[in-house]
């Protein structure tokens, strides 16, 4: 149920489209509160130009050159369309305009500003990623006046029980400590893992024997960055946390030039999810393989998945994304996240983008009689609340 | 040409898009007679809910699991819309609705109910997987009321040979017999590879020596369960079928999870392709490698392909795969294909979401001015009649 | 801006959707003169049908099949109906009447009839295929009254030089000398691989060293055919163009069956794209890998990318290729091309079908409020003119 800065929001996410989208799924879709199942913080700080305009750049680890400006996108065009109201410019106002009424706010204005209107019921954070620069999870409910849960990387708590004097040989039960301390927390809910960015999944994942473990363990420990990218150490650390019962989120597909996207292809995880303890694995992102995604929820009982990224990436284009989404999975395993990260812009498009692309793919079915709009709404809550609420145990 | 069943019909294909098709290409479609050029029988005998929901997921082998139900997937959605009135409910009726009305009718009943308004004018029949569960080719026609025709599995087929006692060494000219007899009999229309189960496409497609394959028909023969994986007795069984001219079927793509989806790429079959004896290869459902599907189709004179299967699962979404083949290849290597398989629902959807797609995909060209209502309804024969009856010789 | 023949055309683009694309966005489409980025000339000599029906299939080489005919296809279904107008018959005239009208022309009257409806600024042309059967740039001004500018295909260069009797251990440097003189020429605007024919790009892209080139070269020199296969030789002339500081064009996905499709997956030209002088990149056509490609265009800065040849080969099918064109790359990383090659239908439909998709796919933006108008011109104005002169320079 929205409240009022929610449902006092100066954007209507049908703006345009009104006589798609039928009344009574257009009116949920406005005010149904979202679990964004996989978020980040929102800066802590103040970001130039440059630095803001690289935020919105997921791909590139470069800054942007000089002969562009990375509001020409469709990323871009979404911001200057949505976002521009609510810091109570015309929609659609430039890029230069934008940013200099941008400017005028802290971090924290941003915020406080955009993530109430994102109508999110619950954030669940991913901590792991260059922390000091965002915000933490009590920060961002401080900011958004809804309550936040927690997402343990796997690779980061390996990496940190080392980089913390963990002696290899000591190092699998202290990981497997560390695990059940989270399973026992309320507020951690899950685990990740990054192997997309650390081996790719084309590596072998059969579950490592300790002594296995405790050979790379040391071999990790004698570097002097401890940047964990052992084949053996990701597979201990998604078998472990299957083990002991804590849903999974892998990184699929689509993110920055460090990783080889081909690689993160979700078909090389078969030999995982045929073999691990089904625990909730939540495939993220997962463009442009999200029809293979797809495919993976239907055939595996503990196999769910999300478009998140993509959506804020594609702009007006995540109205195909999101039916493509919606071609082979059960209802039931297909899960709604922002992905945001740095401007709080992200937290609220990725929502905004996401109703207004269901309301117009399922308003769609609904006119044509393809279901009811009893239908779409309840496949509304499901994707967007339920499914998450049952996978986390929320 | 309709009989009095299908003309009578409680299914209007074009229900609630009715003013997105050109009338003469509607009435075309409504009324045309399919050729379901890969199909199987319907359940032979009743099947309890669990059974039936397990029928509607193609990609798990495992039960659907008690937190949700199958019917909320799109495949679900479009058997309460377009199968609930077949059985006297209303559309839309719900899952437990749907169920009740179901189970007070026998399995004939059901596929006497249902395959007739399918509009198929011959079942070509893929009998080689869990026979003993459905309906033969003869009892298809008996309760459709349509001729069918037979394909040949050629694993099945050597398994048989050695399960019957055929000595390795006389396997080679064994198989080639029964081949030489399946090309003479007028049933028999072509042949089947499901290499991607067996070894997935990822392997060497030469063509072996007798010798080669007497070696590993020995292997085989002396295992307890003969399950035919041998690369070598694969790419013997699909070059002899090619050798006696037979047409080839070759599963592609969307299945259950014992394959490996990746490695069914139909761009992995381009050893195959360029070197076997030409004869008609049909590359089968594709999904979600139809682009490819259809770039082969171009791109060698033998090879045609269909998106079946895919439309059964993709439910409404299936006018957007429909649209995605109708891409690059030539209009004259595309077949219609249901790829049903036990509930005679899937018989029936095949047909309904084929033609309902392919009414909104061309009506919209026709409506645009990029081709006649003419063209598209030669589209519509040669992909739904002319191709199959062309390709097997029908 | 138009000259009196591009105004004077019997061609509307937005000819059966004129409702969908708003005036001014639908007026400058119809105007803007594209600079057809990646194009071959027009055949010099008479084609026979069938001559012309294989013109038509690129995937194929080997002549159309009696059973069919290619005006079968979404390409032929788009020159009956834009292409039959300008020979003076209707829209939509049937196969055997194109053709008879066509006939009755000779190669340079179509060309001169067809060319300068394409509403081109300036053609910048491949020559290094079959140079024999088509126009050269000099020719095609002529014909079309526009500039040409000229691409340097990498592999035809080393092919040239050692069958010049260029000696083995000469050819580094006199390939270096080869690509001095063309940086230096205002007529040569950048270079093309073709590694996609030659040896896939799932090879070794590191830089070599000249004395491994030379071993290359010798073995080349030695051979009775000098068809440039080496991985060696390709990565030596690649990584040549970029230290010459020469724009690179490299043919990714959509070409005839020679090459493995899935192997020319633009993802396995990482280890170049991360490694290369950081010169322009342009990835050419890329269907069914436009998706990946666009990924490409948002990661690195120098790369860019178009989907010629595939909006030919789609027909009306383009317009949802150029739609998920449009999905993750900056707006000012791609460009226009026809790809075309011999028959000039393909010159003016490249340009024909891109305006036409362009008005759909941002015409729909605009009028959702997605976008300005003013931006949707500003798009165009990118894609079709700017980048291309950015990236080449001209």
């Amino acid at each position: 149920m929205p409240d009022g800065e929610f449902a006092g929001s100066p954007i209507d996410v049908f703006d345009g489209v009104g006589s798609a989208v039928p009344a009574e799924l257009a009116d949920h879709l406005r005010t149904v509160r979202l679990v964004d199942h996989h978020v980040h913080g929102t800066f802590d700080k103040p970001v130039d130009r440059a630095g803001f305009e690289a935020s919105i750049n997921e791909g590139s680890t470069d800054p942007i050159p000089d002969f562009m400006t990375q509001f020409d996108s469709p990323l871009g065009l979404s911001i200057r369309r949505w976002c521009a109201p609510v810091l109570g410019l015309p929609a659609h106002a430039g890029a230069d305009e934008y940013w200099k009424r941008r400017s005028e706010l802290s971090p924290d204005e941003l915020s406080e500003l955009m993530l109430p209107l994102a109508g999110v019921e619950r954030w669940v954070v991913d901590t792991g990623f260059q922390g000091d620069l965002i915000t933490t999870p009590e920060r961002l409910t401080q900011l958004s006046g809804r309550p936040s849960s927690s997402i343990l990387r796997l690779e980061r708590l390996a990496e940190e029980l080392l980089e913390d004097g963990t002696r290899p040989e000591d190092f699998p039960d202290a990981f497997r400590a560390a695990l059940a301390d989270a399973a026992a927390s309320p507020d951690t809910v899950g685990t990740k893992t990054i192997a997309a960015y650390r081996t790719s999944f084309d590596i072998d994942w059969s579950r490592p024997a300790d002594a296995q473990v405790v050979e790379h363990a040391r071999e990790l420990a004698g570097r002097d960055t401890l940047r964990l990218d052992s084949p053996v150490l990701i597979a201990f650390g998604v078998h472990e946390a299957a083990a002991h019962g804590l849903p999974i989120q892998v990184h699929v597909g689509f993110g920055d030039r460090d990783l080889d996207l081909h690689r993160t292809d979700p078909m090389l995880l078969l030999p995982l999810l045929r073999t691990i303890t089904p625990v909730p694995v939540l495939l993220l992102h997962c463009y442009p393989f999200h029809r293979k995604a797809g495919y993976l929820a239907q055939a595996f009982d503990h196999v769910n998945f999300d478009v998140g990224l993509g959506i804020n990436y594609l702009g007006v284009r995540s109205t195909g994304l999101v039916a493509e989404a919606l071609e082979t999975a059960p209802f039931a395993k297909q899960l709604y996240s922002s992905d945001a990260f740095g401007p709080p812009e992200l937290h609220l498009l990725g929502s905004v983008l996401w109703r207004r692309a269901m309301g117009l793919v399922l308003g769609e079915w609904v006119r044509a009689g393809d279901c009811t709009e009893a239908d779409a709404i309840r496949i509304v809550d499901m994707i967007g609340v339920h499914n998450a609420n049952r996978v986390y145990a929320l």
